[in-house]
């Protein structure tokens, strides 16, 4: 199963595919779909935004992708450009016919370092712990394999308590 | 030139198109597009809106489009949602080639009602007195026209202004 996940941002939005095989996880790709230019060319910028992340869900092929639900502060005007972002980043998946799965920062830090207050530095070195030998991107890259790692978990357990649900009602 | 107002909103995505000819606008179509269903749906959610606003940008075939710059509230769960339905308003416009302006509520307001601090059944009276016999879907329609015509004038401003400049160069 490969999984896709997503660190939305308007100016920097991560990228993490990773194959899930067993219990195993293998680094695929990783990168960072930048957007540049001022408050004016912000359609302009999300039409950026949404063709580089259609061209990594076409050339990755996943079966499933996770986007963080990102930690709401109060800069409304920050929390505004970003949910414009994560309209693009929910978009792109669901319209190739993916589930898209959500997970809040402290889910995704716990599952990847143990703890939901992590710093992004150690979410950063565990990813590369994780996947010795990859170049991540950028931390905003080793976050989105970070939500990808999460999401993997997530399905894999969800699946064994569907099949333990079928076995005892079998 | 047709021009496209979009009032974005997750569940209720208001959007009007006029026609503008000389200084004379008429009223062309007008509706909402509707998402339903709850937080754990939002990527399909917005794949619909996306599905929804682009068979209105193919059917009704603008020149140029405009999307409100929503006022950004203390509640920040309900601006990343707006966001999230702002990034697509803004996406589907801009995908088809069309430029799309943005306008705060209170430029808008001014435009239609003469007031910026209108009550929104002012708007909606004023739509009505400027296209009577159009059937106005709801306030979310009635508040995409009266952003449509804000960017009509907008536009015409702008191309008098550009005239003027030509004229006084040459």
């Amino acid at each position: 199963m490969r999984v896709l996940g997503i660190d939305p941002g308007l100016r920097n939005l991560g990228w993490g595919v990773i194959e899930v095989e067993g219990s195993k996880l293998r680094h695929i790709a990783n990168g960072i779909c930048h957007s540049s230019g001022g408050d004016g060319d912000l359609a302009q910028r999300l039409v950026s935004l949404y063709t580089q992340l259609s061209a990594v869900v076409r050339d990755h092929a996943p079966d499933t992708a996770a986007v963080e639900h990102t930690f709401v502060n109060k800069d409304a005007v920050a929390t505004l450009k970003l949910g414009q972002a994560r309209g693009i980043a929910l978009l792109v998946p669901a319209q190739a016919g993916l589930t898209v799965g959500e997970y809040a920062p402290n889910a995704v830090k716990k599952t990847v370092v143990g703890v939901g207050h992590a710093a992004k530095q150690q979410v950063d070195h565990m990813i590369r712990l994780h996947f010795p030998g990859a170049v991540i991107a950028g931390p905003d890259a080793a976050d989105a394999l970070a939500i990808a790692i999460c999401h993997a978990y997530n399905c894999q357990s969800a699946g064994k308590l569907e099949a333990a649900l079928q076995r005892a009602s079998a």
